[in-house]
């Protein structure tokens, strides 16, 4: 199979409370391509970078058998970049800066080459755009997952929003933007709003308490893993998003009891993420790192009741 | 086997965003009975009330099997009464009124029938009080069981409470308590000290977003039943409390791994508690829509993964 991502590939200048960065590598889409490469065979990015980015960074995807051909150059451009400082909770942040920069005349132009992909996993970028990827696609991929957040979730973005939201297999957000788009705060009735509005999953992030996955009736939780220290928590929901995708991709199976297993590897991967700044606990990870965390997520919840009825 | 409670028998006059309710039947002792009932075959409370308190309310206790002849009933004197109010996010209140009325010269005796309790549940009270019960004990528990709160993490009282805390084998608190008691923001890191003050086993309760159990090296994590509404959070930690001590006291079985069922059946209790107001949902409850909410635990975190290595 193959997946398919559309999001940024940016620079980023981070402070915690644990230190802070230069410009490192980062972007959604620079997230989700390192988390579901350890899954995933193809992996295909659609992005635009200015002629001041790394390219060994690119190379380094490559290595890992990620396609970058899809990620536009623009000569004489500066890349998007971000910057932001966490709060002692790590939970809440300041944008510092927003330097737009490539993304102001983004057009995303989907290679012939992945216009059949399996699994399109659209990165949180304007809805606008996530829509013009989906419309280049020669085939209907096998699931579309959309991740966005609360920015587009006004004005003037809502409605594009809402037509993208209805145009996808899966949604994932965090707990304040279900709440937000919906108007619920119970997540189980903001959860039976959003499935009607298109999407037959929803996966809502809750951080450091796990992440739940609706479907139809049914309902799974997945636990965070609880950690001495949050380090970064810097694209935790891409990395998640991507080895959500991955294992999809990788095990050929989007059942419900399928994505409750790639919602644990996407769990997983994102608790990789917040150990190091940017990117870098993932481009180290081991097959076998990866397994061990998958097991103390298992033994994290694993308890053994017999009923009596 | 038996257990042992101490703690509030009360009036609560409650307000949510559903409704509100004049003076109705609370306190922390009250909801560990009625939660325990189902399961321990023999309750025994410690408490004090007013000649002003409903007699018809220990009938019904008595009628589920709790003894409550260790509830001493003061002539001319008026219960202890709370009064509060939650936000519309229901994980907040103010409280309103505290009368502490006959709680102000509570002098805890224990009868000599309960002086043997094999499990001992020490509800949330003036430390000082909860010392004064485990030392009128003729014989050492099989467990002792502690449930606190902020109030009593704050001078003149933090150094009583944490001898009660050096004293006891299992601490219950939430997660807010767990910080301000150890001055760590991360669960993992307050719980490793709280770990070194004397219990073997800690409870972090985090409300909607479900418990941690800690013991040495080990971690548990235990669900919240994501609920569509929370009509009234009140007594939901002592009836976790209740139901976590009822099932270790009817199973006969203290390990770590019986611990974790035990945290899943105070949890399946809790869920029913906030469903109505006050203890109502708590006296009519069948052995089998508690065997059906256990099994709603199962299937929300049941997940099937076979690791490679």
């Amino acid at each position: 199979m193959s997946l398919l991502t559309v999001g940024t590939v940016a620079f980023d200048a981070i402070e915690t409370p644990f230190g802070k960065t230069d410009k490192i590598v980062g972007g959604a889409a620079t997230y989700i391509a390192w988390s579901a490469s350890y899954f995933s065979k193809k992996v295909n990015i659609v992005s635009v970078i200015g002629d001041d980015f790394d390219m060994n960074e690119l190379e380094a995807l490559k290595a890992r058998g990620v396609d970058t051909t899809g990620i536009e150059i623009k000569s004489g451009k500066k890349s998007f970049f971000w910057s932001g400082k966490y709060h002692l909770d790590m939970n809440t942040r300041d944008t510092l800066i927003t330097d737009l920069n490539v993304l102001l005349e983004f057009n995303p132009v989907v290679p012939d080459a992945y216009k059949q992909s399996d699994i399109l996993l659209l990165g949180n970028i304007d809805p606008a755009l996530q829509i013009k990827v989906i419309e280049q696609l020669t085939s209907k991929p096998k699931l579309i997952v959309l991740d966005t957040m609360n920015f587009w979730m006004t004005d003037p973005f809502i409605e594009t929003l809402k037509k993208v939201i209805g145009m996808v297999d899966v949604l994932t957000v965090n707990d304040a933007e279900a709440r937000q788009l919906t108007n619920e705060y119970s997540l189980v009735k903001a959860a039976k709003k959003i499935l009607q509005m298109g999407p037959q999953y929803l996966v809502i992030k809750k951080g450091e308490h796990g992440a739940l996955l609706f479907h139809e009736k049914e309902v799974f939780f997945a636990p965070a893993l609880p950690l001495e220290d949050v380090f970064d928590p810097t694209g935790a929901g891409d990395t998640f998003a991507g080895g959500f995708c991955g294992y999809l991709d990788k095990t050929r199976d989007i059942s419900f009891e399928n994505m409750k297993r790639a919602i644990i590897y996407g769990s997983a991967m994102a608790s990789f993420c917040v150990e190091k700044f940017g990117t870098e606990r993932l481009r180290t990870l081991s097959h076998k790192e990866i397994e061990d965390r998958v097991k103390d997520f298992i033994d994290l919840v694993q308890f053994d009741i017999v009923l009596e009825d």
